[in-house]
């Protein structure tokens, strides 16, 4: 099981949709009062050429990123409101990147384009026509589970403390793409972490062996604090090869400086990880309209159902929910809503706990859209 | 659970990143005697614009397809036999598409574009010293399950059927961009088919609604053969509303020509079928490197191992299979290897057969690719 | 002086955007019997990679030809009858490729692509508005003048020659980039010629020579035609390095395939002649709307004034034009209409002889679009 | 005749490809300590969209630059000092863009991205071979002539006002897409000035008719200056049709914002002006290689050769001078140097003056590369 890291060119790619499908909705509020139909759910990112080296180096090439999808653009054959689709996709994403990536130079390391157009009709008209309760744009599928294992917490919290600024304050060094794998053979938990080492910052290959450590110990730290005392080893970079001048060196933090490409939905799932035994789907979340498309929403309501049972129902040690939509019909009314819980008790009140909260998730589907644009529900 | 068909804009990707490695794999053998490092593995595709009606239309704007990745173009500095990368990218992809699409006229409603550098040093070097054996070329997992359920059987082959000659044959109407989704609820079972008509192959709204019903009595055909009698419902095209004259109708049989977007890895797993809740990776076979990528070659050995296990030992019921490579290592030593079955008898013998079997597959990684170029294995 | 032949990258360049606004034009008068506005005369082509070596070769990274400008899409909001800018773009490109350069795979070597927008509120409002005699689009110059010297003649037939299919069909060597100069030093004539010879068709260095004397003795030939008996020399290919191995060989015909980069109005203007001491504007003809872009329709009528004078008043040797249009006027009422003319006898019935060719070809202004539908006209 | 400015289309384009050029060649002489060979002179944009209105506005769809070209990347294969020639063209060309356009926002308005390739063996062999003095790089034509008329003066000098620190200062609705044409009609001569409104600077229609007047005053102050009491009229913004609500606004000063298009080469002439009536070449001068591109230098040679003969020998009132290379002949060598005059007094001292002139401006031509870097020379 693993976790894409922050600065990982797949996960650049899901926050560049996310983030575009934000701020159309936002514009559309702000400029319509309610959402209209986008899709920007895909996005790919050819990676640059750099010459990163130990005190220094410099992008040679540019990343290219191109936002793919549609949005409405006209509303009414009124042009003078025309959403700044362009606009958006190209500030905002140099935005976010520049607040993410310190050392990416917004305005020479990477170039930002798009092919953004509108949608069919078909799809439009299915959003357009409801008024009340939105309507599912597809028959999609959402999974989710509950609680994370031991060995899936310390995977995800790795990555979050070596991105976590008081890591990044104390070791500049840290780029931001980091990988944390994990397996567990018997008893044993290995994690395997790649981290791009930031080149300016490390001025030899002392330092990044030495930093190598820290990010070693870092780990180990924070197994200690969830393994309960598990055997665990946590390996580094190591596709590293010092007497051949390997390292991984980068002078922006993200791997996609020097030829690691990405794309949307390649990454993490709507908890943050990839995890190939537990249920997962395909759908990407990230840029998907958080309206209609319950390619994204059902992942999010399938997560909070299981989150809110282990949560208030102690009796029980793990959930998993999956609902399926019936394209063309109210959100609130999934073909499929099924639950599995595993409990130490007697099951009679806890069905209708459950019930109550799928009750309670489903109602809330209608609104789920604001969590969304207030970046409540992780999504990649 | 679902399966997207062959003319589906995500599979439309996977097979563009997967044609080109394998053309640029047969001239490096042929060149070079080996196949060079290259992994091209994304590609994203931007939906064109059409106008289809009952009886004709047509793609006024072109789909644009972006392959992106890195290939070793030039060996030793030998400028004189650098690979011929951008012409295989853009004719071969005109070539396969021309066959897969009979409707989509390659010269006009499509664009094919690339974006495909030299590789980093780092994973260049990996590959280019391992003579021998192969060293993985990251930490990766791959996954695989036997047999399929019978409500897998017959998702898969129910697009197989619809996108077969013979149907095709019977019913030119039928267009090549297909998905279908099956749910089991209790005992119910239900499969929805999305299915792209040809424009110009359906002159009104009476033979678009026949079409749908020979489609549903097609699909109903081969529930019959599969599930023993067993309820099932079939429901096609179900985002219709002849009312307000909205049909899934295409000129070409993809949906791509009018807004729908594609990427590699977002659609069908390594067995054909996406299946929340069986084991899954997020790896995109499509594209990679077969020789070092054990993103790709993992995911295929672990299926091949358990339907192995399943055609050979009758005792078993059920086997999945989970492999972990480790960066820098031979292909042939996975850090994990795991195999879980249902037996209905005792394991003593078992074991051992199953240890054969994986032994046997594991060594055959080292000429796997062999299969790659020979189309043999299912990617997607 | 100079000339650009058919298969230098600024001409294909040219006839790209020329050939578009035909299409288009074309288009608009089918479906609304008008031509609506558009403007197309951008367009730049990004040369390709080769390995071009004698008896063979191939283009191994595909020309890229981008055109740009805007044009009508959408009339009157209705958008089941949106122009298929996109398709005419790739389509008739590759048609018209393919015919011209009969050794460029279109399917391979070159990839179409296009950036064309809506235009902007003004020129669209200028241009929809007029009903009988079309309003200028910009206060623009046109010039021309009559008749060729006999060095301009030698220059431009030179090529038309080496360009004819007799020509090719006995020397199939001869690709379609020529570029022929011509310099006049006191009574010394020197044309160089610089022509793609085919890879494929020349089997060695020895045809290449062979081919090089044909192309200076076909020159030489037409020289003797013309320039009775004046002294001329020719040099063909001169840049050639035959101990460095550096031949002027291209597998296509064009210099575009290796390297060499084209734009819209950096060739011939609409004599077919590039000539720095005669009078010359800077608009390029090539893809401007034919019905008010007077930056196009009055240097084919300043032209054609002056071959009129040129043909009906013998006592005229030579004759040049300026014409000033004022923008939101007819396209009528030129604001300056200057001729200068060279004769030989008194002027009296001369002036009103040039008034009533001058007022001839002025009132056919408004339908002088039909002669570039038919290609009638020269324009690069 | 006419002159485009600062923020024209076609000339941020020339501009574009000239700052490449002139970026490319310090870092060679960084680098290497010698001008490596490169041919940026082409450059395409694709105008964008936007809505501006008086008060205010934005533009919706960034404008995409496009610069297309060769230079050498990797020198004697040493790919640790590879040119980083994407980082050059994407940040340089913001920089400028950012000090010359101060209402148009780097990050969002535009989108600039390149092309750019190795160049083909034959010129770059060419052009390396050369240690003294370089070699012509094709047989090319360069022209020049001096003094300008008063209404060539009127013409450039108005432009240059306009776009002036001073008249920007006072009048900030001024806006640097600036296009003005002059015409003289036997006495009559009158000036078409087409002006961008800064959107955001003017608050009504009110304040834009005052601005347009100021603008004609401004022109008509330096008419007064320079034309001695000559007749003018002056014309601003004359499609302007305030009943229909057009006037000429944009929000960042170019028209490039909203649908105008843009190429290198299709703007002034390396005088600054477009002049049909007076020498001119078609050859962009703007980013070609300084050192080799006779192209480029052999323009600014010839208009050198023609200043210096005006400002030197009183004698002479009007001077202009053709040179034409030779492709592989050192660059000091031209085939053809022709100059014509006219002078008032008897010609034997002239002569050998102008010869005098001639030789010193040839013997110039190795390190004209200089006055190039240092933007000494006007070049569109």
């Amino acid at each position: 099981m693993e976790r894409k890291g922050l600065g990982h060119p797949d996960v650049l790619c899901d926050r560049a949709s996310e983030e575009l499908s934000i701020k159309l909705s936002e514009w559309y509020l702000d400029t319509f009062g309610r959402i209209m139909h986008h899709n920007v759910d895909k996005c790919v990112l050819s990676g640059g050429q750099s010459n990163a080296r130990f005190g220094g180096g410099e992008v040679i090439e540019p990343i290219y990123l191109l936002l793919v999808g549609r949005a409405v653009g006209i509303v009414n054959n009124d042009r003078s409101s025309q959403a700044p689709i362009g606009k958006l996709a190209v500030r905002h994403t140099k935005r976010w990147l520049a607040d993410t990536l310190p050392n990416l130079d917004v305005d020479s390391d990477i170039i930002v384009d798009y092919k953004i157009r509108c949608g069919s009709t078909d799809l439009v008209g299915n959003f357009e026509e409801n008024v009340d309760i939105p309507r599912s744009n597809d028959t999609s599928i959402g999974v989710g589970y509950a609680p994370f294992t031991d060995l899936e917490r310390l995977v995800y919290e790795s990555e979050i403390l070596l991105n976590s600024r008081k890591v990044k304050y104390r070791y500049p060094e840290i780029g931001e793409d980091i990988k944390v794998m994990g397996v567990r053979c018997n008893n044993n938990i290995n994690l395997t972490v790649a981290n791009a080492i930031i080149s300016g910052e490390c001025a030899d290959a002392s330092e990044y062996l030495t930093v190598k450590d820290e990010i070693k110990e870092i780990v180990l730290g924070k197994a200690d604090d969830i393994l309960n005392g598990k055997e665990v080893t946590v390996d580094v970079n190591t596709a590293d090869d010092p007497e051949a001048g390997i390292y991984y060196l980068t002078c922006t933090g993200t791997s996609a400086e020097h030829g690691d490409d990405g794309q949307v939905g390649r990454g993490n799932r709507t908890n943050g990880l990839i995890t190939p035994k537990r249920p997962m789907t395909l759908e990407a979340a990230a840029g998907k309209n958080p309206v209609s498309h319950v390619g994204k929403t059902y992942n999010i309501a399938a997560r909070r159902i299981c989150n809110k049972i282990i949560d208030e129902l102690p009796e029980v040690t793990d959930a998993s929910c999956l609902m399926v939509s019936k394209i063309g019909k109210p959100i609130t009314e999934p073909q499929i809503m099924e639950i599995e819980i595993h409990a130490e008790n007697s099951r009679a009140e806890i069905t209708s706990s459950i019930e109550s909260i799928v009750e309670e998730i489903i109602q809330e589907l209608p609104v789920i859209w604001k969590g969304f644009l207030n970046r409540q529900y992780e999504l990649y």
